[in-house]
């Protein structure tokens, strides 16, 4: 029997992914905050619930795709939440990238009414929402985690199962630790290049086949050498992402050198009124620092 | 004609670069500090010089590759050196990574006897070496590239002509910032997954093919998960280029917080002896901050 797939967030990642669930051939209820969201997913043939709650009693996969922890933890838990509308056996899937700890809170509060959850955060941005071909890292029991892989394999090319629940969103994590850090490199090399004089373009063409190479290099160097700063992710969502990160580290007493010096200079750049350009533009703390300015 | 090709410095590196000038078809002249090096070069076909000054005499390009700035000073400049071998027309090509300052001082001595020379320092390690799959970062005139190129073929794969002499030299640095960068984001990136309990495996199978890739994770990030620390690349080489890369930096203004801290992280390693340790070794530095031992 088909699954019928409930969706909770229509944003610039969850409407296409929401999208993809109902060409994929699975019955899909959604529900938006902003109820106008769902209009071109209404003309393909979904149904528009009035609620969390209600997108729960029609479905048996609830996935949640929002901004932060507290707003996974209103439409799960909250008022007309999912858990007041699920049946016994229902799982909710939340795709949004929040805090391990509270997912785990989530989870259990799910679990005590007979409702399994995972938490599959995903990365490939907006472009991998509309392509299907998003990275989804999956917390939670493997069995449901096999239960739900179809709709996963709609949205998505790598589904990875990491561990239980929270390791998501710790691979999540783990993820945008490795992406400030070689953004970081490469906005430190850029600017050391600029300053000593040398064609940076050519110098890009020299490093990024080799031991220097990494897709942030390859990917948004050519974007900065163009001053192209248009968000393919915002500065806006990578701190949120490092808030997280920041925060978990708390937790657990973990220092976290490079991730914490990144941080702060991106919040020189949301000062600055950048936070809506990509995260390319963390070279303009640099070179707000320095006086140089990467181009080529 | 063919060009009589010198050869300086038989390391790890310089031995099977020779070779593979050899094994194209070039008559090489060979000397190292160290005679006895030369020999399976001898036994090749090589001639072999008492000094620096023969090699020059016999050559018509003759290529360096020793270890620090002064050595490169001292093979071409200093008594017995190659300026005083060398006929007006030679070609030195410094494949060593020294300081960019340094390379336009020998440069413009060189080119005072009418000897050209171009810095052309390489990545790829003694694998590229062997392989003949070096990447060769070139600064110097456009003319003279051109007349060693086939050299460089012999020995490399991807070779780049950046800008004039030095700019090779900064080339490198650029490369060597981009490495230690994005090997500093892995050492966090691993040592968060680890203290936060999750498989550590699966996470880099997760995030190694996107936004989060680097050759960094995909090179060495299995390696660390083995507890493998072999040198590919010897912390005791890196911080020889990251010295020359603070060095450069200093004498620009320019701050480079990433590689300061990263050059500080691996100071804790030599000082606890592990110079020779390969560069992966850095997350050693961030367990003994944090009692975390990386595993997979």
């Amino acid at each position: 029997m088909t699954e019928r797939v409930g969706f909770i967030g229509l944003g610039i990642m969850g409407l296409p992914m929401a999208g993809n669930i109902l060409k994929a051939g699975f019955p899909v209820t959604v529900w938006n905050r902003t109820a106008s969201r769902a209009e071109p997913l209404a003309q393909a043939g979904a149904q528009v619930a009035a609620s969390p709650r209600e997108v729960a009693a029609q479905s048996d996969i609830i996935i949640t795709m929002v901004t932060a922890s507290e707003d996974v933890r209103q439409v799960t838990l909250g008022e007309d939440g999912v858990i007041h509308g699920a049946q016994r056996g229902a799982v909710v899937v939340d795709m949004s990238t929040i805090s391990p700890q509270v997912t785990r809170e989530i989870a259990e509060a799910l679990q005590a009414q007979g409702i399994a959850m995972l938490d599959a955060p995903v990365s490939g941005g907006d472009v991998g929402a509309r392509n299907a071909t998003l990275s989804i890292m999956v917390g939670g029991d493997a069995a449901v985690v096999e239960r739900v892989r179809p709709v996963f394999e709609a949205m998505g090319k790598k589904i990875t199962h990491i561990g239980p629940n929270g390791a998501g969103q710790t691979c999540k994590l783990v993820n945008q630790i490795l992406v400030v850090g070689n953004n970081m490199a490469m906005a430190e090399a850029l600017t050391f290049a600029t300053r000593a004089g040398v064609d940076v373009g050519r110098v890009l063409e020299a490093v990024s086949g080799g031991a220097a190479g990494s897709w942030q290099l390859s990917n948004l160097g050519p974007r900065i050498l163009k001053r192209d700063f248009a968000p393919g992710f915002s500065i806006r969502n990578q701190q949120k992402d490092l808030r997280l990160a920041m925060e978990a580290a708390d937790q657990m007493r973990l220092p976290l050198l490079g991730t914490s010096m990144i941080h702060s200079l991106f919040r020189v750049l949301e000062a600055d009124g950048r936070a809506d350009e990509g995260t390319q533009a963390l070279v303009k703390a640099l070179e707000k620092l320095t006086g140089v300015t990467v181009e080529g």
